[in-house]
């Protein structure tokens, strides 16, 4: 059966981003740091454009990442647009006309619209019945394929919260950004299990993955 | 030369105690779920005069903290008997007269007193002058051998901000807490560096050693 993941680089002192987040520092001060272990692969790099890089215990990790994908799930915050009811014309959002999913987007949001279609096999579609009714439609569209969460921390605190997260990958940073976004911020986690399935120790990075339940 | 170690147990939403520490529950609410990779060693339970248990990769990972220690830190909090002045007659530890630590333990305080002179070696030495000269007094016991900080969380969160630890061990349980005291809870460490040295993943256990510096 199709699974939900979730992979995230975190500082060793918890943070996904760092402090005051902006359109310049999508990942916050400093939060480049959480992204440097990826950005030394020639496999990322050769999916940027890019050439050189490194091949080590990290590439793998990474290519499962992208490996059986059938549906994304993004909260609105990512989707972007602001918060609060859709503007006229409706925000399309960050990624141009051709965005880099190629796959059925849901987003998850308060607010509903009609379906966007893109170029290249991206199609958003915004959901309004919460964590677990988008996560059946992302089922739906991805069918034997896993959904993947890919974010913002919000997003998959409400998954977590709600013990949803099958495969939840924590590539662990050692830094500290002393500040930020925590993904494991909330009082309702004492209530979800995990369990230690696998840790990679790579250059520069720890990835932990675990399976959350209630 | 003597270095300045540091292991703790954490869960994966970074608490290395749970909630409403007390007498009863010193680790707080949820708090023995961090120890019970150590519990279930036979190594660990031979110390406490148990029997039965496992060995497993954890094994050599608790072995090698009780290797080559020279002298302790403890904070006043740990040694107890409550904050502010000394009473009299004062204080003398949760521990009896034979005190499980067996070196010289150097309480980092800021309320001095004479040395507690125990049974089995243990000596307690009362220090006001801050974390750098307590580590000073402490090398200087310990000679050839290690330094280690026995606790609590704000001490060794002192020692962290001060860029001091040459080893921090970090034994990440996957338990989420939801709530309790974390290490690393302060805008201080941003300005310190940490480099990943050995990751050792066990049975309900990761065990990540870090060297610290400013």
């Amino acid at each position: 059966m199709s699974r939900l993941r979730y992979a995230v680089s975190m500082s060793a002192d918890g943070f996904v981003a760092g402090p005051e987040q902006s359109r310049e520092h999508p990942l916050g001060l400093r939060g480049e740091l959480l992204h440097q272990w990826m950005r030394e692969l020639a496999l990322w790099r050769a999916e940027a454009g890019l050439t050189g890089g490194v091949v080590n215990a990290s590439t793998e990790v990474l290519a499962r990442e992208d490996d059986n994908v059938g549906a994304l799930i993004m909260g609105r915050n990512m989707f972007g647009g602001g918060p609060g009811p859709w503007q006229e014309p409706a925000w399309d959002g960050w990624w141009g006309d051709n965005p880099p999913f190629h796959l059925p987007v849901l987003v998850l949001t308060h607010h509903g619209r009609p379906p966007l279609e893109c170029k290249g096999g991206t199609r958003f579609e915004f959901l309004t019945g919460g964590p677990a009714v988008t996560l059946d439609r992302a089922r739906a569209k991805a069918g034997e394929s896993d959904v993947v969460i890919c974010g913002g921390a919000g997003t998959a605190r409400q998954y977590l919260e709600a013990g949803l997260i099958d495969e939840l990958v924590i590539h662990l940073v050692p830094v500290f950004l002393g500040a930020g976004t925590r993904l494991f911020d909330s009082a309702a986690l004492a209530a979800i299990r995990m369990q230690q399935l696998k840790v990679v120790e790579a250059p520069g990075v720890t990835h932990l993955t675990y399976r959350i339940s209630r």
